[in-house]
């Protein structure tokens, strides 16, 4: 397998965007990473988009198709194939593009996420995307992702004396690194005391540890790394992406306080960059409640389990700590377009690898992690990406 | 690229399955490969699935972590995914599946493809087949597959004498096929005049013009081939897998007659296999209408543009022609289960070349096509299969 770069990045505001369709935002987001690469569309091999759920949220399934269409590419007969994984299917996206480029088949690949959400009303958004979770023996009884979230804080405040109060740290710390983030949904700074009194979702996690519901897109230009040298004096190249899997039903697991799958990923991808923990400066985890990232901190092996909590109150995990999580502002702040976000992750890397992460730039960052969950942790994807 | 074969298939009954679950029938085609090929599931790298929308049929995304998880997958976090290209998507999962071991990523995979379709109501089903087509353009004003392809046939009876009696001849040589195959929908032949007496779907097209709505899944066992021949004696290996698109829209596009994403499909199949037309023994195509069989066979050259339905009507196409088309029944007959399409037709590729086609068998089949279009010709996927 050769060696993959990203040769160009592209993404969209954040936030409710009435005025935008789902193609615009992919168009939008495709064409200022080709931009961004230098690439003309003529050069583009094929199309690979992760989206989760447009099939009922906007009614229109074929999205590599929808997206081909209108950015061009069809005059070419370009292949373009949609993936999904809940919501990693951004990551799952990029895994397929690169490997479609690291087996030689592919020269030059868009990789892009996308997701339109805010057209429906919430209860009905929170019902879609519970179906990623297992629908016969969970979600049809009432089950929906942020109760399956509760019930593992609650389990994790049991056993390692996790407190509300770091479960609110993460929220606080997201939204402080979305504040310097200018396509980030939320760009404001709150307080803990907001979190711990915002409007119960489901007990104890807030409405401000959850992240919102959010349109958006982001796309990336992958190709060779003999190409990428011959263009520029220096890249980012993907050092690995792994995936692995889990229980569908949490209720089949054994453990209520870890997602087996990111620990799997995890060893995975260091195996194939060959890389220890040690040599992460900076990662993206999935954050899609403030309970996940302490338990994402963990499964990736940075704190020892239970020390998740600890990790975002001790500002470990912030700006300035040793290991910055979620410069970007994560799924709580940038906000989290279910397809689109495991592509934004991979973008604030390259951003902080290349040095443009503008206010919020980690010094010296090298090496870069991503983390994308599917659904309640039956699916986990790990990238590890690095400036050469 | 290394040399890939396919180990074993399996395939449930295609039809109304109203006792068995979207994971039942999943699990019961991946068994049944997995027996066929003499595998563990220990020795699986990697699953990959083809659904068009169980996230509207069944209210159930993340379908590839579900089939994992049920065929008990997830002990060895095994990665799933699930591909979608519309009706596709089958094609689609199988490309993406074979690539993994023509890389050498993976030495054994399964990809298999499901849906569970009779649960709703007909209106409904078609309305979310329909999400294929461009919904904002097209579906939200009404069109729908039936109505779409409607166009095409006429267009196609005006441009080349393409006459009534020719379509009902695909659908009864289809049904003589399906008579033959113990797993297909519809095993009982029917007669030219029930065709045309048939009551309309959309003008010219009546019921039996067109593909039924159906439940089924099917799944294959891929491998390196260098493992295949320390199995077994010969095996049947895949030559090619080719993917085009083309625009979503049928309105921006030159001409309603012909697919051209699939000609552009089968030109890189053909040159990936280094093989010519000629050589082609046996195809199964997308005919998911009487009038996408004739544009099939036209658009992947073995009959001039025009002359399909000349190709139905003289019994080239049946079995004991010069070219088999759709022995297996095809979508028409054998049934349409959206996402397990793509993989039928790769079986009954696999079980003629295999001479295990029972009674349709065709004598002395090398090399077989299959043929999976996804909506309205957005999306074409030619593969070539050949014993070896």
């Amino acid at each position: 397998m050769r060696e993959v770069a990203v040769l160009g990045v592209g993404i969209t505001q954040f936030g409710e965007l009435w005025e935008s369709s789902l193609r615009d935002l992919g168009i939008q987001a495709g064409l200022e990473a080709m931009r961004d690469a230098g690439i003309r569309s003529d050069e583009i091999d094929a199309l690979f988009v992760g989206n989760m759920a447009a099939g009922r949220l906007i009614e229109q399934t074929h999205i590599g198709a929808l997206i081909a269409d209108h950015a061009g590419l069809t005059e070419r007969n370009v292949p373009a194939v949609t993936i999904e994984c809940a919501d990693a299917s951004g990551a799952a996206a990029f895994h397929h593009a690169y490997l479609s480029v690291a087996s030689g088949l592919h020269d030059v690949v868009v990789v892009g996420g996308a997701e339109k959400m805010t057209d429906l009303p919430d209860e009905e958004v929170t019902e879609i995307m519970s179906t990623s979770l297992d629908q016969q023996w969970e979600a049809f009884f009432g089950a929906t992702l942020p109760s399956m979230y509760a019930m593992m804080a609650r389990r994790h405040m049991h056993d390692y004396k996790t407190t509300r109060e770091q479960l609110a740290h993460v929220a606080v710390k997201n939204h402080a690194h979305g504040a310097l983030n200018p396509k980030a949904q939320f760009q404001r700074p709150i307080r803990i005391e907001s979190v711990l009194g915002a409007p119960a979702v489901a007990e104890p996690l807030g409405v401000l540890d959850c992240a919102p519901i959010s349109d958006g897109a982001a796309a990336l230009v992958l190709c060779s790394a003999d190409r990428a040298r011959k263009i520029s004096g220096g890249h980012v190249k993907v050092a690995a992406s792994a995936q692995a899997g889990d229980t569908l039903a949490l209720h089949s697991r054994g453990n209520l306080c870890a997602f087996d799958a990111t620990t799997a990923a995890m060893e995975k991808a260091l195996k194939l960059a060959g890389k220890s923990r040690k040599e992460i400066d900076i990662a993206e985890v999935h954050d899609v409640t403030t309970i996940s990232e302490i338990m994402a901190v963990e499964d990736l092996g940075f704190v020892k389990k239970g020390e998740g909590g600890r990790a975002a109150e001790s500002g470990m995990t912030a700006l300035g700590g040793e290991l910055p999580v979620n410069t970007s502002g994560g799924l709580k702040a940038r906000g989290h377009p279910l397809g689109a976000t495991g592509i934004a992750q991979v973008i604030e890397l390259v951003q902080q690898l290349n040095g443009k992460a503008g206010k919020r730039q980690v010094k010296d960052a090298r090496v870069g992690l991503a983390h994308n969950v599917g659904g309640c942790g039956a699916t986990a994807f790990v990238h590890i990406l690095e400036a050469v």
